[in-house]
């Protein structure tokens, strides 16, 4: 099983998300060297398939393992990792200010999926880490960032998100891990972590921990949380950190999947406090961490991405290689490559659109983050920063279900081989069902899309996106499907409206399956704005995804506008 | 993770299919005592939850293991198979002239159900040599029955069926076993087959192996094919079956899940040939096997249902529990029971509803076979037959379908738990993903609907089958979602009369989206038959399924008449 970026698909989905002329002097990436978004992807391509890709098996066979307090990361994972971070590409992402590349999101969007669709559970180190560099860089001290924001942003130490505690998940409110104020300015934290990703291992020198707790006089609920760094090492008299912090690693989870990455139980205090330093205010933690979860969560959608890339990419190869029975249109003797049978190109079809829009969607998230950011005009900038706020939740949720669902057609295609798992496609069913649950589940984005996007700029965000989508249908007048895309983005009009005038229960209810239109909807218009390039592939893709993909929309407005009282009498039914 | 068979659920779902008076007198079933039915359930039930459940973790984890030749199944395993033995389960379905009870199909496929419910892994084994069973029932030469069939329906010893090799899997017509005439009137096979589960084992004293070779002057193709019955064990000169025949497992396959049953690869013929008997005719092996695989094929969708079920119980169970949040209802402190938050309500009822449309759809295949056999006029017995036959590969491909749905639902709701082996609900994924592929993949029962069934009787089957569940939407006028029922099985309808009409290649690009869109209104027409019974719960449900899930039977139906044209374009680019 092989990984190639596929740099054609990539570059073209990028450059239709940057606009017109954006690489152009003047445009919105005029400050890019021309051709400098290509060479970087190319690079990043060569060093994800050759450094990173051949870990990726060794990583699920053997796992991290866990010893007397210590996480041993898989073999060759430590060189990688060092590779990784000599190579400088811990450092794309974040601010020159801080060693940072400072290169736009868009570009660091298209290597994530890279670094991904090579080894997620490697990629997803460096991943939470540009979260945390992200919350340092909005809210830590100017002691802080001195101290640790340009060895986090070169990767000689890695950062890592301490929110999950057992009793709380999605609902941070419940959180208990204490913080107490101590004499020097610094705190003492107390507490039990759970689902630390890489919150202990043997890959780089220090580990710094961005934890949520809760000061003794906080008030309850969210509003009483507070974020801390709290360092694996701390410094000793002669200014080097050798000191080990009063917190420590109690064991790993036996997941299911992504069996390279460390999921670690953590426990700071046990011996009087785990010494920590304020992020940001006071019971201001939950505004910190929303910094690094919606930067995390764009960052998952494209892990989506990059399996699902993956899955397709593998599961094809076998499928043209693959002989076995004839298709109706011939039935001479000789069995054929089972891509020529047409059930087996539905599904193999259906991996490449799905994983087609999936990026597509992200990496307009991702531009229009650039934009919000370098859009001089504030208005404009105002109005790409609420469409980023918009498709984060829609990037997320689709792109992390459908490389679930890309997973399994693979496995399907490869018949009983996809069940062994030496073909390595179990493997990537296996890693991928984690990604519709970690950085908020896909039931909180579709929550989070119904119950706050919906309405953001007094809908006017909803509103232009919409627009957006009619927009290319227009300019497809003559495009074989655009009557099935054009129902798509009614439905989904159609839908958005009952959801605007719901109560809360019939919002959430419809959630999930507005999330779904939503991602068809949008999907179906940029592939189709793809096709209007001429390119005799991207029309047929763009085609099948309307025909056999988008047409569920009016399916889903119907669940969406009609299906909440019949759900919610049902449901009486459960309690 | 506790599993309970679902006795009300089945029971009703059991008396729906077996038809009103079926139980009486003069009736289907009118031979069985008063309550056998539901006493034999119930003692299934308690078996499975005792003897056969507590073993699936240990199952799981340790797995069937290989040692020089030898398979050691699980821990406790082979107790457990004695005691199976022992009580008589595995004599349930076969003919009495052979020792076995000769219960009803109907009855022994919600007994199905319940073993594959309770441990899968283990259930297996007896499924296969059920299969195998009903082909030596119907093909073997007396003096076979006599020497292997007591001993295989009594569970004395098991049985295998041997098709698989490595480049014959759905395509049979590649398989390149040999086997040559012997002068005492066996014949002798060498070859290789894989994927052969229980192929090995220790649980009991002989293994029975049919196996599917090919003679030497056999024509191509799978009218070349023969099946043979190969022991583990020969008879000595003493009759005592202590004799190794020359046949041998090489190694276990390593898979994503059901690690408890050993998946063998079986090498024939090391040392000159094993021993083998013809079953059946020469050249006449593939309808042998089909006998077997008709019946293995609903015996898998009954896993796919026992399976769901299970997911179901363990999801909901932990919903019930787990606190996180408060839905929109509620605003007050303390966190809700997940369970009463829309989003997973709606992924528990998702769950409840597809696995009762299974199973409906299940129990009215197995009361069709039994009414063939059963019914007096030949007429109403001919279109049973028709009936089980055009239903088959529908309950197959849909159960199998939904089995992995609901498991994928169940450890979402489980959150990050799910993600943790330990919770079980992951295994249930594992488990779950062989059962689309084995015993023909989803994909060929859709073409075995779509190219065979659909024309069963010169379309009559079909014709009947739709007519019944307009009678159904005619009878539920008021209820409160005929509406869109009734679209789904015009929908169905139409979908049936453009693949009667459409060329092969359209035929089979519609394949899948037609057998989810048949079992979609089939699911919902038997479920608003049992909504009649006026029980709150059943309507609910059954209003939720039309609402919800049945709702996208129009949109399949477009997939199924207009998607072909730009799938097959489409698929041109992936040649």
């Amino acid at each position: 099983m092989t990984y190639f970026a596929p740099l054609d698909d990539m570059v073209f989905a990028l450059l239709q998300a940057a606009g017109d002329g954006a690489f152009e002097e003047g445009g919105l990436y005029g400050d890019l060297g021309d051709g400098v978004a290509e060479s970087t992807l190319a690079e990043a391509a060569k060093f994800a398939e050759q450094a990173l890709h051949p870990l990726d098996r060794v990583g699920d066979r053997i796992g991290a393992r866990f010893s007397e307090g210590a996480v041993i990361c898989p073999p060759g994972w430590r060189e990688a990792y060092s590779r990784w971070r000599d190579g400088g590409w811990n450092a794309l992402a974040a601010s020159p200010e801080f060693g940072g590349l400072g290169l736009p999101a868009l570009l660091n969007a298209a290597c994530t999926e890279i670094w991904n669709g090579a080894n997620m559970a490697f990629a997803l180190c460096p991943l939470l880490g540009q979260g945390a560099i992200e919350a340092l860089e909005a809210h830590a001290s100017e002691e802080l960032k001195r101290v640790y924001l340009a060895r986090v942003v070169s990767g000689e130490w890695t950062a890592t998100m301490n929110l999950t505690e057992p009793q709380a998940g999605s609902d941070l409110s419940l959180v208990r891990t204490r913080a107490e104020r101590s004499p020097d300015g610094a705190y003492r934290l107390k507490g039990q972590k759970i689902f630390i990703t890489y919150g202990e291992h043997d890959l780089a020198g220090n580990i710094v921990h961005l934890v949520l707790a809760r000061l003794p006089d906080a008030p309850e609920g969210t509003r009483g949380l507070s974020l801390f760094l709290a360092p694996k090492f701390l410094p000793g008299g002669d200014g080097r950190f050798t000191l080990r912090n009063d917190l420590r690693c109690a064991g790993l989870e036996h997941k299911l999947g992504i069996h390279g990455s460390p999921t670690c139980t953590m426990i700071y205090g046990d011996s009087g406090g785990a010494t920590a330093w304020l992020v940001g205010e006071e019971n201001k933690g939950l505004a910190c961490m929303f910094t690094m979860m919606n930067s995390a969560r764009l960052a998952v959608g494209l892990q989506g991405v990059g399996l699902a890339e993956r899955a397709t990419q593998t599961a094809l190869a076998y499928a043209r290689e693959r002989r076995q029975g004839r298709s109706g249109a011939d039935q001479g003797r000789s069995a054929e490559r089972i891509v020529e049978h047409p059930d087996v190109m539905r599904m193999a079809l259906t991996m490449q659109v799905l994983t087609q829009a999936a990026r597509a969607i992200c990496y307009e998230t991702a531009a229009s983050i650039d934009r919000a950011r370098r859009e001089r005009d504030p208005v404009r900038a105002g109005e790409a920063d609420e469409r980023a706020a918009l498709l984060t939740p829609v990037a997320k949720g689709f792109s992390t279900d459908i490389a679930n669902e890309t997973a399994s057609l693979g496995v399907q295609i490869f018949g009983g081989m996809g069940f062994i798992e030496e073909t390595g496609a179990a493997q990537l069913m296996r890693d991928a069902r984690i990604l519709p649950i970690y950085e908020g589940t896909n039931g909180i984005q579709a929550i989070d899309l119904v119950g706050r996007k919906l309405r953001l700029g007094g809908g006017g965000a909803l509103r232009r996106e919409i627009a957006d989508m009619y927009s290319v249908v227009e300019a497809a007048g003559g495009f074989a499907a655009s009557g099935v895309v054009r129902e798509a983005v009614a439905a989904l009009e159609a839908a958005s409206r009952s959801l605007l005038e719901a109560d809360t229960s019939k919002a959430l209810a419809g959630a999930t399956p507005y999330l779904r239109l939503f991602a068809l909807a949008r999907g179906a218009t940029l592939l189709m704005k793809g096709a209007l390039s001429g390119d005799p592939r991207r029309v047929a893709l763009a085609r099948f995804f309307a025909d056999n993909v988008a047409v569920a929309a009016p399916s889903l407005a119907r669940v969406v506008v009609d299906g909440a009282p019949s759900l919610l009498e049902a449901g009486g039914t459960l309690l």
